[in-house]
């Protein structure tokens, strides 16, 4: 089950709320990039980036040199996907079908060099999965220039839209068009660096994705 | 030109750095969804939701009950687009191609009828361009159980990645696979609501989007 902390607790929408640890988990795993918030000097700065999961922990990683973001540093980390367009008979009933997490916490330093080389492994094969086993794995030098931020999931919020507009009783009758246009996220072909080497296929895990 | 604040003035790849107006329009014009970074009782909150530009403000809405957004709020508006998956020959230069924008400014509560109307079509026409004019417009209820906000785009930063992956040149000699795989939003076959009136088809607005 998911956290009842009070920011997790939906105020409104609640019909869209999730409360199983395992749809948290999906709407993760099915993201490419999240929407990393946190304060700075007092004000907000939302940062789109890369991360991983592993078990219940998220992983994001950045450079050493930023400033943004530190250890014990609070941060929302929401991930969403966009499912389609609501078309309602009126303006106000529009809306959007979407799959989407909420994560409030602590940013925790990862240090120990095994749980660095995981979260990062993570980091990569969530944005492209079989990565990890086929290219060079970081050196000692690119380590010391990356900083590995652990997240916990424990406290998280899920909220889903699915399904038709839900138009008022008396706007029925209208002669407007109404339902959902779909859209979805599609690979493109792969375009192969200019620099390849010659004799190279495309591998399956990217080929095929 | 855009502003060169500290906070919109990249610390890093500024190499991503675009620094014409028309870029930030561009890719806020493209987009879908932005995510809403506040600050709430100390702690950062990142919230998906739609929005729609009306030359250099952005607008966006909410419940008048939704406790997260008032006026004179602080925030932070991101907007991005995730184009490619940079595939690298090591683990540390894998990348992603994207165009994203950040919007630095203080929430100003719209109170005006006319720019209320406004900016509600704005977002409306941004997710779904070409239904406000054959849509039942929001009524007086409507309107008041609606919070309009507006955020100026004075201060903002754009950043673009494109291109192939910044190998280290020792490892171009690498027998590994590199390049982009691409990636794009596309829309899906209408999907009408149950409940659709017979004899409606689907309007050219949304069946050639």
């Amino acid at each position: 089950m998911l956290s009842t902390t009070p920011r997790t607790t939906l105020g409104r929408s609640k019909d869209r709320g999730r409360t199983d640890r395992a749809e948290l988990h999906a709407v993760l795993d099915a993201g490419l990039i999240c929407h990393l918030g946190l304060v700075v000097d007092g004000y907000p700065m939302v940062i789109p980036t890369g991360y991983g999961r592993i078990e219940d922990t998220l992983y994001v990683h950045g450079s050493t040199g930023a400033s943004s973001l530190r250890a014990a540093t609070q941060v929302c980390v929401t991930v969403t996907h966009l499912d389609g367009i609501v078309l309602a008979r009126s303006a106000f009933h529009h809306s959007v079908n979407y799959r989407s997490a909420m994560i409030y916490g602590t940013a925790r330093l990862v240090e120990d060099p095994e749980e660095r080389l995981a979260g990062l492994r993570a980091v990569t094969e969530q944005l492209a999965p079989g990565q990890w086993d086929v290219v060079r794995e970081p050196d000692r030098k690119e380590l010391a220039k990356t900083a590995v931020v652990a997240i916990s999931l424990a406290e998280a919020s899920v909220k889903v839209r699915t399904g038709p507009p839900n138009d008022d009783e008396e706007d029925y009758a209208l002669p407007v068009w109404a339902g959902v246009l779909p859209l979805r996220v599609e690979w493109g072909t792969p375009v192969p660096d200019p620099r390849l080497r010659a004799g190279i296929p495309v591998p399956p895990h990217i080929e095929n994705r």
